[in-house]
């Protein structure tokens, strides 16, 4: 059954929301698809790092109905050779630079089918005037528009390929003493996610997270612990969560992403 | 008359915008509400700040048409028993965790009628995954899809209930010198909202706002005084407020939330 | 031909995303224009610059579709006599108070008509209740939403007039030994905007930009250095700009808005 758009597009970039960059791109958008419905799913990724984009994106796409497109535009090779990538999956589009972005946000995807644009792809819906800078504006939008009006088909798009995935983000490793992880990213909380995912926590009997001098039991919600108290948790996300109740982690804790922690089963002694 | 929805959702939340998850929202109600118009009312509420979230909702939620949902999501107590809370007010709905939130936006209304969620809402509804983090997403979008295509009618919600209102913004207290009052918050530019209301405002012949060492009188707007002087004025939200003509009084008057302040009329002596 | 509205309001303003602010400004236009599509250009101007909105503004406007009302609002002198302007440019309004924003937007159209408000158009449109301090929302939107329905038309605004210009952004000037510019901006990634524009760059055979002690040889996109290195280039917004490969110039390099650059022909001599 071909793709059916639906006219939803949302938008994912690291361009803020300071300048109007963002805007500019719904801009064009809709300027080629005037019944094109635009969500902003978040400007803030962090600059130039499509790994994060791509995990934030794997944790959003689904949650957006059938025929929606997904434009993520965290491109930091803008306006050199790295090519443009289109996914279809599960009845939806996501549509980023080939750099890692898609890799990652589809990783747990098996049935994603991908396409990279044909180099003349531009110039036969007439973009003439494409600039070396901001592609989200010259290049992404109008290709947004096409997919989402349904103009052009996913498979007009290019040849089927595989993704690029030149930097995939850190996954857990397993010794006699438990499973050795790493904190991913500080969200707006100040919550920080690592990259050990629920079913490595379940299959603890007794959960523990360490890191640096704390240890912390893993609970269900923030609550659960008394304000100020640090903890850990299976968050919303699928992942192990260290946080604090009512308090930034990050901040408190004095922790950054890269650090390493360790999950162990207090029952497995 | 029964509520008729517009299929307007206006969000406001303590989620920020660097993070999806406002967007994840919008996602998870236009997948069961397609129609959904959904704006951002803000995501930048003072984290888990119910209060200040319902003094903001308070000054904004008439500003939207009759048919208009708003879902204000400011939850410290995500995963714990805390009640979801329904309000009816002016034909427009109020949808929040009950944590005081609608308490403080609906303080001046006296038409709103109050319904608390019936605990196997959700269970009707098909949501089977309710994670313990993120309600936002699992459990207030898709009540909010809902109640904006009309097929849950606020009536079946759950019974009529009084809003839980546990941490009240302070009010302005009076003596033989005038009114005591504090400083509720500060905005993007620095200005100072009080909770001394207009009317109290009103009652002055003279009125001047005295901070620290500084007495401020009390004029119309920014440009009546000279670019850096402070002033006092009654804002656009009908509360005083303290402010510099073009610069930050937050900054430069060193002054925060809580501050004490008077007001005086000088010609009361 | 007269101007045919599409319904379609982009709105952008110094309010910042903290706040309610912008939000219910969107809550006054649906209010009277229920079926207008809002479009965030961007809540981030700096504040109190009306020069700086209008640069950016004139980047974006003709990004969006005929038919479209672009307000922006940032609004210095709001409760004092300064005029309400609009402009009708190449089938698009732009609505702002007119202090320089709408003159700066405007600078390279030469077709651009220019209206003034009447003096008794808000009371001819219901407007009784408009504070001193918060035009945005009950002044310009409720404009906003008469003209986007096209309940009021660009003629019945107002007279011809021609915009105030009260600070227009600097000009290159020009010495023997090549074009003197100054920094206007940075971006959110911290890239430098000059007010050299691309006609002049061009002139060159083999342009350098230096500010300090740098000499920037100008590339074609940030790729063209190696990460960490700085380098100038025509961007696309059609100035010099100086950037760092991966990095923040206006970090790195200490610069701020303000500060001269040259640029210099290293074949001229």
């Amino acid at each position: 059954m071909p793709f059916a758009p639906s006219g939803l597009i949302t938008l994912m970039t690291d361009f803020g929301t300071a300048d109007p960059f963002a805007g500019i791109v719904s801009g064009r958008i809709l300027s080629r698809s005037p019944g094109a419905r635009i969500i902003d799913l978040g400007h803030g990724m962090p600059m130039g790092r499509p790994d994060l984009a791509g995990f934030w994106l794997g944790r959003a796409w689904r949650d957006f109905p059938v025929g929606t497109l997904h434009l993520a535009v965290v491109d930091p090779g803008v306006g050199t050779a790295r090519r443009v990538l289109l996914a279809l999956a599960e009845d939806r589009l996501l549509l980023a630079p080939d750099n890692g972005l898609l890799a990652e946000a589809l990783r747990d995807c098996r049935t994603a089918r991908y396409f990279a644009m044909t180099a003349n792809l531009p110039e036969r819906l007439g973009l003439t005037e494409i600039s070396q800078t901001f592609h989200g504006r010259d290049l992404f939008a109008p290709l947004a528009a096409a997919l989402a009006t349904g103009a052009l088909a996913p498979e007009d798009f290019g040849p089927p390929t595989t993704p690029a995935d030149p930097t995939p983000l850190p996954t857990p490793t397993r010794d006699a003493e438990g499973i050795g992880g790493e904190i991913l990213l500080a969200d707006h909380f100040g919550n920080l996610f690592t990259n050990i995912g629920a079913p490595l926590v379940a299959a603890c009997r007794q959960p523990w997270a360490i890191v640096g001098t704390h240890s912390l039991a893993v609970r269900n919600t923030y609550a659960d612990v008394p304000p100020g108290t640090p903890l850990a948790l299976v968050n919303a996300f699928g992942v192990l969560e260290l946080a604090i109740n009512g308090a930034s982690a990050a901040t408190v804790l004095e922790l950054a992403p890269g650090t390493r922690i360790r999950l162990v089963d207090g029952l497995a002694a």
